[in-house]
């Protein structure tokens, strides 16, 4: 069993890959496909350059409406000596016709007068409402051959090149190839994918869950990637970890696809059949590559008939050529990031256009990434600009964390041959949003809180962004001092005298002048099993002593600002800690605290009360801490903040944080301190 | 009648519009729609803030193929001093259990080993090949707490924001959506516009044309534009200029649409119904904005039933609500314009989205513009870089002129209150493509040639772009002495001696090293009417002596590359212009030269080919004049030009140009003079 894999180098994959795809003719326009010129058009590639079989306008047309002339007829016209030319009449000679605007000019005339510098007049001579068939019209200028004509082939000339092969198309381009003379366009085919879940854990979207169910999202989002790179994804089945079913299955996907994405099984576990199941059906191009997160892909191409030599001589040559196969690995970040790495390339290849392209921005990068040597590493990041730097604060990098795509501006790449970037070193990144947007966004780096989702989302409202990056209390002052970040959330407090963040600010970013408001007041409590059965009311139940009898604690880590606050209080009521079942037990975050209440590991643990809600349990509030906003005075002062202070006075957005269970909303916007 | 309509401000016209929106309570979305969550929701926009319903992942998870352990038991395992752990046996105290990545950890477990840091072991204790199920397994290490876990909620907890409302949605959203327990998503209900294009002259794209039919593709650029952002566009039939037909058909759209768009006849002429429509049916706001191009546009409120006081007590409310109406204007640039400006904003309202911003940039411009000082004039350019210069240059300013939009980089504005620009000002561009594309284009100013497009055509594919403005062959060259193009196509001739562009040059670029190249050598030559009824072969027969007899001659203006060639080759022949008739009659394209031949208003003219063709004339070569590429030495040595050298040394582009009727490739890629 071969339980490691090889990891190359990426550009030797996709090298790899490419040559596989050239020697089976597979390296070009898959096919042209002839669709009706309408809106459904758009996005689509043209496959032939388009030449122009009409001229547009196909006439000299009149570009106003008016009276067509001769110019030279007009010559010497002046306000104070106007120049009459007579209106087509019987038997007179035609001096001056009336067009609207598009008519073909007249074949004599070689200029139009626009209406509104003409005064009509009847066959008396006088001034005349009538527009279009006076006796004769007076001008009081001149005019220039060709003014107000659009003359023929202003705008497109018959044969002449109007949009070239592999041009995407967008709005005005079908207008353009309209007014060109087709009616139809020729476009590449749109290469079909098909997308097949493998994995006996995992169960559809919406399936009740069951430990170890993993919920099979993945073919969701492979697809729409697909779709939006101009593909036609099929998104099949989930099969089961099964080698003869997954063999089957991948035959009779080739049958009419182009491509097939096999995804997870591409590791080298022992459920993890894909690359056997590339080898038997064809030929493994690559299993591993030195790319992070996604490593575990899998390259290759099988044939879309099993054992070849004894096909029927009447089935096609076709059939027998080979497809390309990707495995892409399981986790939904590497499998994400597997398709804007490998199949993109290919789509853009097979419909003939540009690969597209992210635009590229250098920044600063805000803490320390370690990274392996020999892998190109990925990094998801938040971008904002403080004062004149460009920041990128990276997100989670685990590949199983897609919300740290969800959440990214971009994507910034630690290159193979580094092991990775210090803190303020620039950092090339992939911008998913442009820099107009980026402009807008508030950064604010420091404590997680809900509230700060619901700032998120109102602040959209008003034309701003609230990118946010956790990186702790004490790490969002750090950040401010740096320069970082417009403002930090932080919750810290002083057990010297039970006072919230002050004393660290002064600690921690002494010689920058803040203000600091209070966000809102949040309940720490202890969280418990639904209906309280052990009857757990305060701190004191805690200890042997307490009247709840015999209760196992759960802890938070040292160092945690819940642990801070347990230990105050254990303080002040003169609680021994060594006096309570499980204190030296620690979790690392309020839902570790909350899943060892669930799992009945714990009778309970501190935390707030979102932790207890997101499992389902009860929560006894004992204590409030004050989250505050903690803002340098020249950020505070700037127009990008402030309808974030218009916010903290906003009846709307009060109401809806104190919708959030165990949140006060009393404080907020209280000034704390200001410099 | 009011001839006059009265132009008022850009932003002033938006706010009359906001507010009969707001008056109308329409200022907001329109309407939610529960969609299944697959990947036909891409692109949809979140009409609610979605909240996680599940944790993801919902237990703890090992996040690798290995065994669980309690970290503790692995404290001081060593290389030299391995420790061993018993693997889940009947009475033994359990220490490892096998789990493959995903599998839930056990709930004495808080640390996963990958398996390929453990030695399997049978019941001797000796190393098997055992993975699953062996008797004991010896690491060499220890592992912190929670190593190769996944904690319960790594990704997603459940009660967090998802994603905010208002949100377009990509395809990884589309997993974390799923991946938080939705299998549906509530999204903005999609705006139904209806685009109603009117005008009597109108004819259906593919139609046969005669003089002043009008291909009737606005509403296909509308509906496209609309479909774009996010709308649902509704075509309808051409309807003629008929004042009650319009307003039957306005009726008719409003009863099942959110926004009437009425297509041209939104001017103020005889046959400009518009205004009148959207008087009759509800409440005129606007008619006329001072925007260039795209003046006469009209805004307004429509009531969806004609007489509301009439109406019977059944209909309910809603069906009395105004629904809003714009007025396009007729000329496509206008068109598509007048819904960037005036429909996004709406659609990005109802929708709940940010309105879609493009990128902004300062570029220089290259020529001088004019513009009225109370509009807002948006100018269709090119962009592109030269050196450290980031270059704007103008496109043709005709609102007829759809293909300046589909050639443009960016749109410019030239705000009111100015006049206008100078060349070498600064100017805003908004950019429809990204800085990298625009990094790798070739700027070309200078003569226009049909081989051009063949050249942006190949270059495509190798990863460049050539964006051509066209100022004539000597405006090229001043451009080049500006600094502000890679390279000029040029065909100058030198009277004095037959030589092509070398003088001109010297002359106007005196101090700049360059590197002159031969792309094409091109026929002029006389453009006859189909078989040459007059038998025309040379210039002599131009002469009233010439053998043809009577001819009649249409000429370029003065100044003209083609009136040089002529008088050049007249003076060899020692033919005097004096006896060719119609030598006075000018013309200032090659086109208007054939159209001139084409309605036998002459016999012949000089040019080229390629008008000839575009009009189904015959041509006769005479002269061969060549067109060479003029680069700057700098540029010539630059890596982005590289492509274009390679490009006239290429087969395959010789023999598309040779293709072309006139042209000759022969002296293709021929050095003619290098600094």
């Amino acid at each position: 069993m071969s339980v490691y894999l090889h990891d190359i180098p990426l550009s030797q994959a996709q090298a790899r890959l490419r040559e596989a795809l050239q020697d089976a003719g597979l390296w070009r326009t898959l096919g042209v496909e002839e669709i009706p010129l309408d809106e459904n058009a758009l996005g689509r590639v043209t496959a032939e350059p388009i030449w122009a079989e009409i001229s547009s306008p196909h006439y000299h047309a009149s570009a106003m409406d008016g009276f067509a002339v001769k110019a030279e007829d007009t010559n010497g016209a002046q306000p104070s000596s106007p120049i009459q030319l007579i209106v087509l009449r019987d038997q007179l000679p035609v001096q001056a016709q009336y067009v609207d605007t598009g008519d073909p000019l007249p074949e004599w005339a070689n200029a139009v007068i626009p209406i509104e510098n003409v005064e009509s007049l009847d066959e008396n001579g006088k001034i005349s409402s009538i527009v279009r068939g006076p006796s004769s019209i007076r001008i009081r200028a001149a005019v220039a051959p060709w003014s107000h004509v659009r003359p023929l082939g202003e705008d497109i000339v018959a044969t002449q090149l109007v949009l070239p092969a592999g041009h995407i198309l967008k709005p005005v381009d079908l207008g353009a190839i309209a007014a060109s003379g087709h009616q139809s366009i020729r476009v590449a085919r749109k290469p079909k994918i098909a997308i097949l879940p493998t994995g006996t854990e995992l169960v559809p979207i919406g399936s009740k869950l069951k430990a170890g169910d993993i919920l099979e999202y993945n073919s969701l989002v492979l697809a729409a990637q697909v779709k939006q790179m101009g593909g036609e994804p099929t998104r099949f089945p989930i099969i089961k970890d099964d080698f003869d079913l997954i063999c089957k299955r991948v035959l009779e996907a080739a049958q009419t696809h182009d491509l097939i994405l096999l995804n997870a099984g591409s590791s080298a576990g022992a459920e993890d059949f894909s690359a056997k199941v590339v080898e038997k059906l064809g030929t493994l191009l690559v299993h591993g590559v030195a790319v992070r997160p996604g490593h575990p892909v899998i390259l290759g191409m099988v044939h879309r008939e099993l054992g070849i030599g004894t096909l029927v001589e009447t089935k096609s040559q076709f059939t027998n050529l080979p497809i390309p196969i990707i495995g892409v690995p399981g986790y939904p970040v590497s499998a994400a990031l597997t398709v804007d790495i490998f199949v993109e390339p290919i789509l853009a290849k097979w419909l003939g256009r540009r690969p597209l392209e992210l635009p590229t921005e250098t920044a600063i990068l805000t803490r320390k990434l370690v990274s392996p040597a020999g892998d190109d590493d990925f990094v998801r990041v938040v971008v904002g600009r403080v004062e004149d730097k460009l920041l990128a604060a990276p997100l989670s990098r685990g590949a199983g964390v897609i919300t740290s795509l969800v959440q990214a501006d971009g994507l910034a790449l630690i290159p193979s041959g580094t092991q990775g970037m210090e803190a303020g070193e620039k950092i090339q990144v992939r911008l998913y949003r442009n820099r107009n947007e980026i402009e807008k966004t508030i950064l604010a780096i420091g404590s997680h809180d809900l509230t700060l989702d619901l700032i998120a989302q109102f602040l959209a409202e008003h034309d701003r962004r609230l990118a946010s990056a956790n990186v702790g209390s004490q790490g969002g002052l750090v950040a401010l001092r740096r320069g970082e970040a417009h403002l930090a959330g932080s919750h810290l407090l002083d057990p010297s005298d039970g006072s919230y963040n002050i004393s660290y600010i002064r600690q921690y970013m002494p010689d920058i002048p803040v203000k600091v408001v209070a966000l809102v007041g949040r309940d720490q409590g202890l969280i418990v099993k639904k209906g309280n059965p052990k009857g757990i009311k305060s701190l004191g139940d805690l200890a042997g002593t307490g009247r709840a009898g015999s209760v196992k604690f759960i802890n938070r880590q040292r160092g945690a600002g819940t642990r801070v606050l347990l230990d105050y209080h254990l303080n002040l009521m003169t609680i021994q800690a060594e006096s309570i079942a499980g204190y030296s037990q620690e979790e690392y975050t309020h839902l570790g605290v909350a899943t060892a209440v669930a799992s009945g590991r714990a009778d309970c643990g501190l935390g707030i009360a979102a932790a207890a809600q997101a499992l389902d349990l009860d929560f006894i509030p004992l204590f409030q801490e004050r989250y505050d906003l903690v803002i340098p005075k020249q950020f505070a002062d700037d127009n990008l903040l402030a309808p974030l202070f218009d916010l903290l006075a906003d009846l709307r957005f009060r109401e809806a944080v104190s919708h959030l269970k165990g949140y006060d909303v009393s404080v907020m916007g209280a000034l704390i301190l200001e410099d």
